[in-house]
């Protein structure tokens, strides 16, 4: 099969890690019999050096010409960069946004779990963790206040600034259907979260998911209140399958959830449209300390290529062979600095591609 | 002195936790030479019971004619409570959203802290709040997303629900004051959490919390993502002082701050207006499941009932004496059965109080 795969390397350790797991895609290639075809597209801070702006229309076009994009990371850092004495809707992140809605990346996937082997780094005592947890955040991801209108105006003398938060039933279903759609292939349970008790677009949510549930009896539905939410993650992180959110809600939650894990270095994420095109990066940040130093954990990357492998191309054989390959890796007692524990070895970004693609 | 003093007991629990701060209020009245003038109000469900709204006109004038309020919980069990088959603004919650706006209470304070008796309560791990930590979080209550325009509409035969974000420079400006002064009694630092990557609301609000920072060269500014917030909350607590943030951000992590200290019945609250007047409440809910069982942590509402004594009376002595009188109590090792641990001693709310009392 060939693979047309769109690749953002993007900021900070962005280029180090997307090497790292373009390396492990390859060796899937040889060992299954599948041609890579790697367009290299610019976003965020790489962008706006060579263009002056985030993300351009080619840009856009040649993504959109792909089967699935791996992106790194976008970003530098807010104090010192040039990049963000830029308007904020010319910074890198605008990019993120922008491309966000111009592939109609509607469905963000972000599994928070607890690996085992990784238990040390978990803030939470053992005894709330015994066990492992393993939930899947599924954001909504091209509506609500992050795309809504917005202006800063004087009004008798005072500024004042708006910003709007719209969903539609439509927006809302097909969001829900996917996190149903997913809970079937797992534990069965959906949490939606919303804040009904104060929000319109939190009630239409609400009702919109009940009727989509209908179609789903055998999953548990239940709803959760945002505040609610985000004490349970801390308090019990185990009773959660399948989380489903709007937008703003899902990324202060999914952030949240992914550091209850510990290991963010771990984390992949997907963002897809309605097709089978996703675009596939790391939970975490672009790290602009420790960008070049060769010592960043590709593992969230690697498993960010697995999740394409697995949504975009429905190679589920090669998705599992990475996912062992770093299941492998672990247990050997391999570790990047980041999840680093006594009597492991420590080895650097490149080292553990190696490591990883050498298990496949 | 005399306190005119207006009582909220509320549903669940609340009635139960706010006899004993009554009675801890009543005890200092005594030593200190005060006299406790109440004024018994209703509010939420217990409002709706007997006038079928949760908030009366009358309530509102009444709760004005005191020097601050003390309340108890609001709501019950939404699944099983006749309560929650009203319209959402018929609500119990909906009263607490009104008297907030009449009462023009902006500021609310929560303080999080880890009580180094109650260590064993804390989900995270010792290493990471060895020493303790002690923030409080000052969330604007007025305005933003929870007081917008809202409205659900059917288009193009598509229902669509609308919800606005609006912040003025004046209500930023009289809640960030507030930070800064608190901070100067404190540790000097304020956190200011936005998401100025994106919303335009929180642009104004960076920009007008950094003219306010102007006035105060002691205390130390840093901005902070929410997203990044809700991570570094589980991840290093003790970094922070002063949290200072918007209406929905606040409601998310001052319930995230206070799950992460694991005593959520120790953590009181107070909301104040530009005057001296403040309504002072737990921080936790009305936990409708132990109402009745003369079990539940009356704690928190005697701590508001000592933030009460300290903001709107300027009785520090008296407040003082308050929180001794827990430590001491919690140092002998008295427990409510929420904060319970081994080789301590289990005791029910009315004997909390008495203890409580008994220490003033
Ligand atoms: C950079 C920012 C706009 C973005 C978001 O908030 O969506 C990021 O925090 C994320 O979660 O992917
Ligand atoms: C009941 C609800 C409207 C309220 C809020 O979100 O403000 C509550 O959660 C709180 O934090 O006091």
């Amino acid at each position: 099969m060939n693979l047309k795969i769109g690749v953002i390397k993007g900021d900070g350790i962005g280029p180090e890690i997307v090497t790292e797991a373009m390396k492990v895609l390859d060796k899937v290639g040889e060992v299954y019999g599948h041609t890579m075809d790697y367009d290299q597209l610019l976003m965020g801070g790489a962008s706006i050096d060579v263009h002056g702006v985030p993300l351009t229309d080619d840009t856009i076009r040649r993504a959109k010409d792909c089967d699935a994009v791996l992106m790194g990371s976008i970003g530098g850092d807010a104090k010192t960069s040039p990049w963000y004495q830029l308007e904020p809707d010319k910074r890198p992140e605008a990019g993120l946004l922008k491309i966000r809605k111009a592939l109609n990346l509607f469905a963000n996937l972000r599994p928070a779990v607890l690996y085992e082997e990784l238990k040390g780094a978990c803030p939470l005592k053992e005894e709330i963790t015994e066990g492992g947890f393993d939930m899947m955040i599924m954001r909504e991801l091209t509506g609500g206040l992050y795309f809504g209108e917005r202006k800063t105006v004087e009004e008798n003398g005072v500024m004042t600034a708006y910003d709007s938060l719209t969903y539609n039933e439509n927006e809302i279903r097909r969001i829900a259907k996917r996190a149903f759609d997913i809970a079937m292939k797992r534990r069965r349970k959906v949490t939606s979260v919303d804040k009904a008790n104060v929000l319109d677009s939190s009630r239409l949510w609400r009702k919109v998911v009940e009727k989509v549930a209908g179609d789903y009896p055998e999953v548990t539905l239940e709803h959760m209140l945002v505040d609610n939410c985000a004490m349970q993650l801390v308090k019990d992180p185990k009773q959660f399958d399948v989380i489903l959110t709007e937008n703003m809600f899902g990324d202060i939650l999914s952030d949240e959830a992914s550091m209850v894990t510990g290991s963010i270095g771990m984390l992949a994420s997907a963002s897809l449209n309605e097709t089978k095109f996703g675009l596939y990066e790391p939970s975490g940040g672009s790290a602009p300390d420790i960008a070049g130093k060769g010592i960043a954990n590709p593992i969230a990357t690697i498993l960010s290529a697995a999740m394409m492998l697995r949504f975009s191309f429905d190679l589920d054989a090669e998705a599992d062979a990475i996912e062992k390959a770093v299941a492998e890796v672990l247990r050997e007692g391999w570790r990047t600095i980041d999840i680093m524990s006594e009597g492991k070895n420590q080895v650097g970004t490149e080292k553990m591609g190696d490591l990883i693609a050498g298990h496949i």
